[in-house]
C-alpha cells in the first residue's frame, strides 16, 4: 500500500486543552487529532506538530504531519474528512500531500507568534480567553525599542523557563515588533525556534519594563546576561497564538 | 434613606445564558444580576435594561438601571463592586448616578445592535460563539443597496418574529449598513426600538437574497408585503450584539 504524507494547517482555541502534547491523563491537541486519525484509519496514526504549545496556548496556523495509508481519500480532503471526527475547538484549516521527508517539526525553517495584548480597566468578556488585559495604555514606541533588541542571533537563557531540556539558548530571531491591531496591541516574533515559554517570558518582561525609565537598555542588558532571575513575570498563556509556520521556498 | 437611581454599562457573552429576562429556570443575565445586586444589598434590587436580548446573542454596551439605598458607595463604584460579585462572562464597563425618572428600557431612543458575519471556508475556532460563518463572499455593495432600504420608518411585520406579542410593529431605522472589520462583514442598524428577531431576520433575509437576482427590489417588495411568511431564516443568535444604547442628547 502507498503511504503517502500528509500535510496540514490546523487552528484550535487552547483554552480546553492540556496544550499539544499527548500525556496520560488531560485533554491534549495530539490526543483528540491522533483519537480522531484512528477512527478514520482503524489503526494508530502518528502526529508531528510544529509548534508544542503549552496549556491555554491557540493556534491559528499550526502545521501537522502525519502517514496515510487510506489511498481513497485525495490529500486535499483530509481537511473535511478530519473535520467531521474533530471538536469545534479544533479545526483543521487546510491540507495537501507533501513529499515523504516532510517532516512538520524538523522541517520547519520559521516559526510565527503573535501575543495580544489589550488595554482596558474592565475588558469585554468576548475577550476575555484570547488575551491578556493589562490597564495602562503603553507607549508603543518604547514596546518597539526594546522589541528591536531581540532581532538577530542571540543566547535567549534569560526568557527560558526553568526545567528546559534545551542544551542550546541560541535562537535567531527575524522580526519583533508591536502594532495595532483592531482592539488589541499585537507582538508578533517570527525566529527560527523558540524555547519553551520564551515569548511569553519576553512579554511579561517588555510590559514590566515599560513602566520604569530605560527600558530599551535594560532590556538589553538583561538578554546579555543570561540569567533567567532577571526576566520579568511570564505572561498568561491566554494571549499566545501559533500563527504561521514557514517551510523552505516560503517567506515572512 | 435617600435611593439613588445607577445607570450601568453592561458587556457579556451571551453563550451560556439563556437571554436577558429572568425565567423561572436556566442562566439568565438578569437573574444572574439581581442575585448580585441582592448580595450586596441583602434584599431584592430588581434591573431594567434597554435591549431583552435573546438566548446566545451578546452585548458590548447594554444599558441597565436599578435603585440602591446603599450609601457608602459611590456611583461609579458599582462598576467594580458589582464586578466583584459577577461572573467572568458579565462585566460592568461603567456606572453612574441618573436622574430620579431615569429608566434604562423606557428612556431608551436609540438602539444600536451589530451583526458579525465570518466568510470562510472553516473557520478559526476562536470566532464560533461570536459570530455566523457563511461560505461564499458577498457582494458588499448588494448587501448595502438592501440595507439602505430598510433606513425610514416603515411596518416590520416582515421581520417579527412568530408569537411576538408587539401591537405595534412600525419602527424607525436611522442607519443600517455593512462594513468589513477585521476578519468580518459586520451589519449594524440602529433604530428607535427593535420587534422580537428583527435583526436576525433581516440579516437572515438579506443574506439568502444576495445569492440571486435583483435581491434590492425583492427587499424592498417582501418589506412592504408585511408577510412574515416571505423572510428568509433566522440568523443564528450568536452573531449578534446589542452595542450601544442612546438617550436623551446622545447622538450616534
Amino acid at each position: 500500500l502507498a503511504r503517502r504524507n500528509i500535510r496540514a494547517t490546523l487552528a484550535y482555541d487552547g483554552t480546553d486543552f492540556w496544550g499539544w502534547q499527548i500525556q496520560a491523563s488531560g485533554r491534549t491537541v495530539q490526543g483528540v487529532l491522533e483519537a480522531a486519525l484512528e477512527r478514520m484509519h482503524r489503526h494508530p496514526v502518528r502526529v508531528r506538530a510544529a509548534g508544542r504549545t503549552d496549556a491555554g496556548v491557540h493556534a491559528a496556523g499550526q502545521v501537522i504531519s502525519f502517514f496515510t495509508d487510506l489511498d481513497s481519500i485525495p490529500a486535499e480532503k483530509y481537511r473535511d474528512a478530519l473535520n467531521s471526527y474533530l471538536p469545534p475547538d479544533i479545526r483543521v484549516i487546510s491540507s495537501r500531500e507533501a513529499g515523504p521527508d516532510f517532516h512538520a517539526r524538523r522541517s520547519a525553517r520559521v516559526r510565527v507568534y503573535g501575543y495580544y495584548l489589550y488595554v482596558a480597566e474592565v475588558g469585554l468578556p468576548q475577550y476575555r480567553r484570547y488575551c491578556w488585559r493589562i490597564r495602562q495604555r503603553p507607549s508603543l514606541e518604547v514596546f518597539n525599542r526594546m522589541a528591536a533588541r531581540l532581532v538577530g542571533e542571540h543566547d535567549f537563557s534569560t526568557f527560558a523557563a526553568a526545567g528546559s531540556a534545551e542544551s542550546c539558548h541560541v535562537r535567531q530571531v527575524y522580526t519583533a515588533c508591536f502594532y495595532l491591531q483592531g482592539p488589541f496591541i499585537v507582538f508578533r516574533i517570527a525566529a527560527n525556534s523558540f524555547l519553551w515559554k520564551m515569548v511569553r517570558s519576553i512579554v511579561g518582561t517588555i510590559v514590566e519594563l515599560e513602566q520604569g525609565e530605560e527600558g530599551e537598555e535594560r532590556l538589553g542588558r538583561i538578554l546579555q546576561a543570561r540569567d533567567r532571575s532577571l526576566a520579568g513575570n511570564t505572561a498568561p498563556a491566554r494571549g499566545l497564538f501559533l500563527e504561521r509556520v514557514l517551510y523552505d521556498g516560503e517567506t515572512l
